[in-house]
């Protein structure tokens, strides 16, 4: 029996949050500065998200609490007959309640929220060492027909 | 010697020639429909990228002539200290041009309109069939840290 969590845009007040939960990662603790008061940096691209119709920043919450998050990012393209894709990105549920088929819900409501959106296509990336995501993206149906190329400006 | 090509955003009218060089393409063949009149789906993601201030997209010209196309997203992020990232997508050249040099200076341009943005990272993902396309990339500095997941929708 899975645990019921709700959905709803994040707004600022819970982006100290959305931070630590992207810090307490094993790739994240390396990237992230959570810190209070959170760097200027944060709130900026909050901002810059929350100002975008084609970005949502999505908050999953279960008995009031946030216990995930994850950004969907809305995207027209000429390429498979003018089809709208949406993109998954940022993806992390907290410690304490893995386990419990969270991030499952997590990505079927950013699938419904695609169709909503009339997206043909859902796409995200994963880093190779992350095996566990990898595993579980498989299950839900995604395939890895993909490389994920990025190249870091200094 | 490379063949110096010019940058600018696409217009209406060159949209029958992007969706062709997207259908003459080992894919892209099986997906598109380049028609005349061309189907009305292309013209709205037309006017969609158009009216989005994130999404770009480009064509290269040789001589007035259109021999590539590439679309840029910019899109914020709270992971990774709030930073913006960009997304190429639908990289496309003339089968005329090929070995010119042309796909070397089109994403060169993409990753300095990428700084310009104030971009942190350049991604993309490309097929695992597209066996020239990986090596290029991985020529041009990026790495193959991601798996690239798709889900079709319907």
């Amino acid at each position: 029996m899975e645990t019921a969590v709700e959905f709803r845009n994040a707004v600022r007040e819970d982006l100290d949050r959305i931070v630590e939960m992207l810090a307490d990662d094993m790739l994240g603790k390396e990237r992230e500065r959570f810190e209070q008061p959170l760097p200027n940096f944060y709130i900026q691209a909050f901002e810059a998200i929350e100002a975008d119709p084609n970005n949502e920043l999505i908050v999953a919450c279960l008995d009031g609490e946030i216990v995930g998050v994850q950004q969907i990012t809305f995207t027209p393209y000429i390429a498979r007959q003018g089809s709208w894709r949406a993109t998954i990105e940022g993806v992390r549920t907290a410690a304490s309640v893995r386990g419990k088929g969270i991030g499952r819900q997590m990505i079927s409501w950013a699938i419904e929220r695609a169709k909503e959106r009339g997206c043909r296509m859902v796409q995200l990336t994963s880093d190779k060492q992350r095996e566990d995501a990898l595993r579980f993206y498989g299950q839900l149906g995604f395939e890895a027909t993909h490389e994920g190329l990025k190249l870091q400006l200094e």
